[in-house]
């Protein structure tokens, strides 16, 4: 992780924390609504794309250009927007679209700063429960639906046999070798279960799942979970190893040895 | 459904509520802690159950046994207690142990009341975030995290293609005939997606999923959640279309339509 300041690093998390607050107010009125669903993607595919979706990132998006006009912003509803400062944004306004269309609170606001290519402030927000995760190189953290902030530490796990595996859902992994990959480890692991989008990323922070194995992912899916995971103990890349912050295929791990052990699983 | 009175209904309406109260209040201190997991199932299957199903549903039996010493209690953790009243309890401490294994706010507590073995009072709750979920014969209701209550009302989806249906795990599904029949079913609808539990029902009671479709059930899985599905305006039954007051195969729909298409369809 890139070390910035302890006053910088205080600095940036307290701006990612205002653009939680307001894209959560955006956000907030339209859960739970009869929503109009947009159908991004052609024919039988379903891409959903909510209303609540591309106002939140408007309104992020609004702050970050007011604040910090030369920063750039990768979002997922908008265009790229290039920066001449060494900082980005990667903001995903709700990951778990599903899950927010069947009113299940287990989506989340994710909104990263990237300094010279390294996330150094990641957070989630749920704006229904009133949960939010962050992490910074000062440490990972959780405020909960009491508004009471803890310390985020992954638990150890050192088997395959012994660890809580989550992923969003089955037909995240393309037919063939991927799926194989994934049924196997599955196979090996004491429990397996879907349906955790960003969510099961900060549970694993946490400390109440072992791995989390996913397939298909945008930068923005995964580039603001990366410093809440990494600064809870845990480790996060892709299937190969490489930096988890391109996205595709990628595994999170609360314990090292885990990792490893899923990693060598996945690639046999 | 059984008509009681209507002031018959509050009253044990109330008391499913306080059953609630003393139940979220054992369970709320154990949510998120490192737990002491116990296997009840011998060998490969992993069938946890917490600490926290056994303290709340002795909180549940105990108020019972001494405000209604006649009725019946049939429950997850203990062993059924035959009544002299029409009056028996169903209960399910913690509806998703595995959710609540991983930190996940969607499991819930259950509690039903069945009279002359009619369901007439269900209730789940949800004390992480404050949410309850309750119907009888005056209608269901939700109580939000911002202790709001609403009426719930499922949503008309005449078609299986436009549906949105929901499982908690495919792993719940019997390899063959049962796995097959979901798949034909899960490759007709919109989207399918998995890891609901209880909470599943209550969205669909709520309008924002259409169908929920498990096997395997317990009494105690479903039965609570009833008279939450029923006073919204669906309908639930066994896959062949018998009371769904037995468990095992279960099929909830928000629209009458729909709950007809996708029972010939698993049928096929």
């Amino acid at each position: 992780m890139t070390r910035l300041s302890s006053k910088d690093t205080q600095y940036w998390l307290d701006t990612a924390h205002a653009l939680a607050d307001a894209s959560g107010a955006v956000i907030a009125p339209y859960f739970r609504r009869r929503l109009r669903i947009e159908n991004k993607a052609e024919g039988r595919a379903f891409d959903p794309v909510t209303a609540a979706d591309k106002a939140a990132e408007r309104a992020i998006r609004k702050i970050i250009r007011e604040r910090h006009p030369d920063h750039g912003i990768i979002g997922e509803e908008f265009a790229d927007l290039a920066g001449s400062s060494p900082f980005h944004w990667v903001i995903d306004p709700i990951d778990g679209t599903r899950a927010f269309m069947m009113g299940m609170p287990i989506w989340g606001t994710l909104i990263g700063l990237v300094h010279d290519d390294q996330p150094v402030v990641g957070l989630m927000d749920q704006p229904y429960t009133g949960e939010r995760f962050w992490g910074t190189q000062k440490g990972a953290f959780a405020r909960s639906v009491d508004g009471k902030v803890k310390r985020l530490k992954t638990r150890s796990c050192a088997n395959l046999s012994d660890a809580i595996l989550t992923s969003t859902a089955p037909d995240m992994f393309k037919a063939g070798k991927e799926a194989q990959a994934f049924s196997q480890l599955s196979a090996t692991v004491r429990m397996t279960r879907y349906g955790g989008d960003c969510y099961a990323y900060c549970m694993l922070a946490a400390g109440h799942i072992d791995l989390v194995v996913e397939a298909g992912l945008k930068v923005f899916d995964i580039v603001p979970l990366i410093p809440v995971i990494e600064a809870a103990g845990g480790i996060v890349t892709g299937w190969d190893g490489s930096p988890a912050t391109s996205g595709g295929r990628v595994i999170a791990a609360g314990d090292a040895a885990l990792h490893a052990q899923a990693l060598k699983r996945l690639s046999e």
